[in-house]
């Protein structure tokens, strides 16, 4: 009985978020266009912030974190796009996988946030090797929910 | 001497702007995605804002604070990518202009940051109609800026 209750109250919460974030967007094309452009935006200051850690690139404090705080930001943005139904078809490479794991979805987008958050902090603090360090986990992050929710 | 300098100084932060836009995309073409995408996201958040204070939504504080919160932190994003020389051609509606009066264009950007940011700090705090008449204010600076900055 108490499992049938977690189940109901889990069904209810993805309900209520998908009701949530299909409302937003008056088209699933509009969806899919909002949630490319803020990949758009992550992949371009990620690579910026890439190109310091790889040494390729001078380490500026200032502008490290204003890309760090950035990708923090922008990488709150996209999952209520990507969870609008009907959006992995179309001009996406988004997987059905998003629909059909949407609780695994869901941790792999609070993981990539809690961690471009830590990356965003260490920033601040301007250490370098804990700044190299964190992006290495965001970058595991961009590369594991990509291998699981990104068509090939 | 003094006016002289005053000028000196003027281009020379022009020039290192510009210079330091120029670096940070590899194309002009990237450029032009990129604030394409900003305009987009920045769009996409300040129309449902507008819903809001239309009352064609129900007003909601922390959405809408979550709204003005991305738009001030997207203000601070496009002007760089518009300040790439060339980036006027191609897939954009940037006006010349840009280019031509390049002081004109910095104030209009820092108006638009200072009200958006306004905005922000008027949705967290609550109250309605202040909200409302930020909300109006930021909406004016689109339009002067488009105005003066956009091509037809």
């Amino acid at each position: 009985m108490k499992k049938f209750a977690t189940v109901t109250a889990l069904i209810l919460v993805v309900v209520l978020v998908v009701g949530a974030a299909y409302a937003q967007f008056a088209k699933p094309e509009e969806a899919i266009k909002y949630r490319k452009a803020v990949m758009l935006l992550i992949a371009q200051h990620f690579k910026r912030m890439g190109a310091v850690v790889q040494g390729k690139a001078p380490y500026e404090k200032e502008a490290f974190s204003s890309n760090a705080a950035a990708v923090q930001m922008l990488a709150t943005l996209p999952w209520e796009a990507c969870m609008v139904p009907g959006t992995d078809k179309g001009d996406t490479t988004l997987s059905p996988a998003v629909f059909q794991q949407p609780a695994e979805f869901k941790k792999a987008a609070e993981s990539f946030e809690a961690d471009t958050a830590m990356l965003a902090g260490a920033a601040k603090d301007g250490d370098l090797d804990t700044i190299k360090a964190q992006f290495g986990q965001v970058a595991k992050n961009c590369k594991s929910c990509h291998t699981s929710f990104r068509q090939k």
